[in-house]
């Protein structure tokens, strides 16, 4: 996992740890209660440290909160280009997206729910790094369905089939909760074979 | 339109009318700033009432969100079912239901955000009714995706399809400018075709 714009002392494991842990607790946090509604007060007593210890970690609850957003759409954008250059057919990368992303999901639903939810409360400069890089995601995510579709579809079309797959794959954070019966590779399965053949595609018992 | 909980005296046209000029200069501020970072002074302001103005109407803040809230439910759910026995092919539904939604979202954009973004704020008993309109919307969904797939889906399978839908259908608020050059049948026409047929299928140009 990597971060932008905040610097950490990454180089003391245990102070790595301590950040970890406090970003966590305050992403189930931010994720159930919601950002507004969460003091510091709130996240020092679920992370068992005094508040003057998450001062120590963080100058601010905004930095928590950009800390969080920003592991979570790094862990989407981590190398991504990189893994789709394995696959030669364009359907092979659809595939892998859908999977990637619904495991990150499935991993981080705290993170995840706090970057849907809650990263319209970040302060201006972080917010605009935070949806580049989701911008970049986009990029990616059309180029690799005009390659799909071949040449003549109009942008347009393209942008709200990409936008489309965002809601198949983001949407999930309103309902589905990977601890119950249907598994993350089960729901991926589900999506993707819903995107690229339709509903009376795909796994069915 | 239909509202439920408030007593609101409709029978006055001139009190009606005040009512949804404010609920829809508050969905405005709602929808864009948020109901936590709007006050009833913003929403005097924007509609060019007083304070006092405002109170006569609404008794709260909350009152005004729930108002905004099920009346755009209840937008969605008006007639549904009545509409939908019109149809005898369960495509001719899935169609409806896909049309009908976006049609709605053009029309009232700022409710839907409220709707989708701000409906946690409202208090219990609220946002309890809010919900359970919106769940009876998920069973007609669901209950049209098993007329059309035919016996013999797993449950869990037709919940994650009808999930998707409205992921497809809602996730539209994050992008989506009904005032820019992809009209509001056009991008129904597109889900509609991905939703049934899947990517390759559908209008491409």
């Amino acid at each position: 996992m990597t971060k932008r714009g905040i610097q950490f002392d990454t180089a003391d494991p245990k102070h790595r740890q301590r950040i970890i842990k406090i970003s966590e607790v305050a992403a189930e946090l931010f994720g159930t209660k919601g950002y507004l509604e969460t003091s510091i007060d709130d996240i020092a007593a679920a992370a068992r440290v005094t508040k003057g210890g998450v001062y120590y970690y963080f100058k601010s609850k905004a930095e928590i909160l950009y800390f969080i957003c920003s592991t979570y759409v790094d862990t989407d954008m981590e190398s991504l280009e990189q893994s789709l250059k394995r696959f030669d057919a364009s359907i092979e990368k659809i595939k892998f997206i859908v999977f990637r992303h619904i495991e990150h999901y499935s991993m981080y639903e705290y993170s995840a729910k706090t970057l849907l939810n809650e990263s319209y409360c970040l302060p201006t400069r972080y917010f605009k790094r935070v949806k580049s890089r989701e911008r970049e995601y986009l990029q990616i995510v059309k180029s690799v369905l005009s390659e799909y579709l071949g040449p003549g579809v109009k942008k347009s079309v393209i942008t709200a089939l990409a936008f489309s797959l965002f809601g198949l794959l983001n949407w999930i954070y309103s309902w589905y909760d990977p601890k119950k019966s249907l598994k993350p590779k089960e729901l991926s399965n589900i999506i993707f074979q819903l995107f690229v053949n339709g509903i009376k595609a795909g796994p069915r018992s």
